[in-house]
């Protein structure tokens, strides 16, 4: 797919992060994965992120990561880009790399290492030596330990062309911005912090687009409602849904660690949607909770 | 002063924050300081927030505090809002308010309380009890170990009709976005962080007209132009300065903590306006970041 | 009252931390205050910190603080060593240390700044400037935003003859015996973290003989009897109390900031030695909490 | 090898993690591997931990892992015994175990699950299912996003005969205390911080016999007589120790995120047992920071 088309896709539509399936046994589903994926592009997405975060990447094994790739390009055939996820140590993520090359992925999500503190310069190295041993244009995630300063972001651009965006992870507008400033059109940017609608104003108004949307899993022609208004300057209905939805969801996604995931598969199962339920470390709602969401989706419909 | 010109004056505008002049003794010299607030007010400021944190509150003594609140009314005259802050515990906060409340200023800015780690409702309370025990409208400084989350916010809105305003020391845009969208217009917004322009445009999209301008003490037209070019959707000029003065300046104040204050006062010295060196527990830039400070107000004249 | 004399009741013994009493009106009771002192004295304190962070120092006016100093160098006269909180400001902390010493306190403990982040270097001059202001022997209460580097403690020990010892509010072992081990015996060490036995074997086996109990306020017996045991070596009913009381009651305490003093007070009213409420910021607990609390005592006589 | 046998390495003696050996290409070295671990027990320790923190397990392959567990059981050949980590995701985890098992590995150590926030049950979960996917005895890492509570610890002992001990890599004093206490003698325990010579004292005044010694690679016989003198309860020995090159070692550390590991490969390099450089995301030390650790070695000779 032409770089530009990819670019292209990144800063302007809604970027889509579908779930990951499991049957019952707890095994990725390709089958009803691959209908999710289809309902996905059924809707007007500008791309898919395929084992991301909200896609439990860091749950999956590397015999799973390639079924989802491979029914990913499979399945989506060029129609919009699939961009699939990246990371854990650098020799895994050139691997998960080449995986994904092979299986015709788009480009690549890349993540910060695993567990271990890190220096900014080792994070530069990290990145750096995986972007340069894949020949897929790479999106990095500016998150957890693997967050990188404005400096660094902007040596990465320079030495790496295959290096096309950056996904924000931190909602620290200070230091977004003065990313944004300092490396400018270069590279292209995501929100992408959990539930990013809830800052969505304040990342269009430093120069990022798009962002990552985990409710459209559940709720697709509102969270493109909201996408659209908030690039047509329609404040009122900005300022509407997010009161009425995102601020609802925002703070019962508060109430544990893990739930910016959890209640998406809550989500889909409450629209019929189900894609079993989240893997450990992750745990699914409680009966309460999921009531709490099934009414804030049939109170926004 | 009417509430009306006091609002308008908090949702447009330039808030200048001057920082306070100690003599070479380290006492405070009321002559300088209405001298400044003279300079001041002659540029185009919609109010003078006096003894703020750019003005050293946590290091004033009450009887400081007396001198600066009254120069500062009698000097200023009504022309603008003088606001001045109060805090550290209920008693000293309501002391401080009865002082300032005498002297003529106009509006109070509410700190949170001293060292002690408290719970939501426990701030609620304090501020509460401030608030109903002055006749001044009060804007409450979310930040530190104080800080209200929006559903406290809407409460103490709820029952004080003069706590009239929210000053954000935070930065944190999810839970800022929660607060004004839940509040709404019931109160006036104001961007808080240290130099809070290099997130000035995230502020505005979510409805934070206005913001404090510390660099205002050291180059005032700067900061004019910058703040008039955000509010007139210029963003080429805010991109100019963010990049030429901004980010250079938030990177030099994050070489320590308390440059947010220490690096004003240098300002002002290089620009010949000296207010005297920082009070402890701060210190003053070494020559060194001086220097670095004078060559970025030169390349910026 | 002798340096040795000081030192030594800070080297050994049970440090107590009285609460401070409020009326219905939430004022200073000197009275029931006085009554409280004696019943401490009345069982085996080394020494009585009075208006420390137990007792609200965070709350107390400058008059208040007046009150509670005349009232406890009078109560106590001189039959073990009383110290009183100083802090907030620099200047503020000199005023409390004359009234405090003008009371007949015998020493002082000397709190962080309020509010602002501050430098190292900065920190130190605050404590030094404020040590060099007084005759009284002073500790300093490395907590919050004033933690000190061993480092700038050693510096402290070196310029101020009258800086005796080191109360830590960090737990944080690998910092503190850094300290102990590069300042050594120049200073005295107290263990200072909310509901310290939790951690007092660990503070004793570097060289933190005593602690800060603020429990002693509703279980004096228990405190003395887990003080005695502690260093005597008594592993076994270590043990057993910290079991049987002092975990529940830290996990009691996690249930909400603020709760280090409000269940003291809770603990007081339950054993008839009631010192009123908590004034904001903080707040009492519930009733579901209290009870839970009367149990843990219940249990534990 | 029997339970016993490595229970009682476990609780005393010296825990060795060695460096895993890289050459000049950045590939696994088995040879010089082998001959770091015959020098290891040539040492006088009781346990050998391979691909471990210090051992760069966040940055090994799955075939390197495979090799490194190979060569270590063939190497070590019951002598001590060998414990290797597992971690990651479940499947990997798992997967790791596998291959550990089928190598001779005699004991696992889990590290917390990847980059995902997760609440206290999810990670239950995430240890439980992978306690009970292996017949290997497993020690819990307590550490980044994976840190259980008392409550969990006692509930995972409960449910998992092979869950054999707990290594603590938080430093919390209050919590492991609580954990020890509430779990007991049904685990080992062992101190995890980085440097943990600097809180050994603390750790063994609360039951926590034995730590993880990285310094051991390239300063043995020192990290054994400081070994041995805690125990004995030398305490003169451990603070001489300490100050002369524990504070050092760990100021240094704390120049550099990573260098708990990096400078261990710089010590190693220094006494000319070399294995190579840490691979990203660390970076080695600065030639300013090698020559200060050569003269802290050659100090402490």
């Amino acid at each position: 797919m032409e770089l530009s088309k990819i670019k292209s896709s990144l800063e302007d539509g809604l970027l889509s992060f579908p779930i990951t399936d499991f049957n019952h046994k707890g095994e990725f589903n390709t089958e009803t994965y691959a209908q999710r994926l289809e309902w996905f592009i059924s809707h007007d997405v500008s791309s898919v992120f395929v084992a991301g975060g909200t896609g439990e990447f860091f749950s999956l094994s590397a015999t799973e990561y390639e079924q989802i790739v491979n029914i990913s390009a499979k399945t989506v055939a060029e129609r919009v880009p699939v961009i699939s996820s990246v990371g854990r140590s650098t020799s895994e993520a050139i691997a998960f790399a080449k995986i994904a090359e092979k299986a015709g992925i788009n480009a690549l999500l890349l993540f910060p290492p695993y567990l271990t503190e890190c220096p900014q310069d080792g994070v530069f190295e990290y990145a750096k030596t995986i972007i340069q041993n894949t020949s897929l244009p790479v999106i990095y995630y500016n998150r957890g330990n693997g967050v990188l300063s404005a400096e660094y972001i902007k040596k990465l651009a320079d030495v790496c062309p295959n290096f096309i965006g950056l996904k924000d992870g931190t909602g620290n507008m200070q230091d977004l911005n003065d990313t944004i400033k300092t490396v400018g059109k270069r590279l292209s940017y995501i929100g992408g912090v959990p539930t990013a609608e809830i800052i969505a104003e304040a990342y269009l108004s430093i120069g990022v687009n798009t962002y990552s949307s985990a409710a459209f899993n559940f709720v697709p022609e509102l969270a493109n409602k909201f996408y659209k208004s908030l690039r047509a300057g329609d404040k009122a209905t900005v300022e509407e849904i997010t009161k009425s939805f995102y601020i609802p969801l925002v703070r019962l996604r508060g109430k544990k660690n893990g739930y910016a995931v959890s209640l998406i598969k809550a989500g889909a199962k409450i629209i019929g949607k189900s894609a079993g339920d989240v893997r450990p470390p992750l745990t699914m709602p409680t009966d309460g909770e999921v009531e709490e969401l099934r009414q804030l989706i049939e109170q926004n419909k």
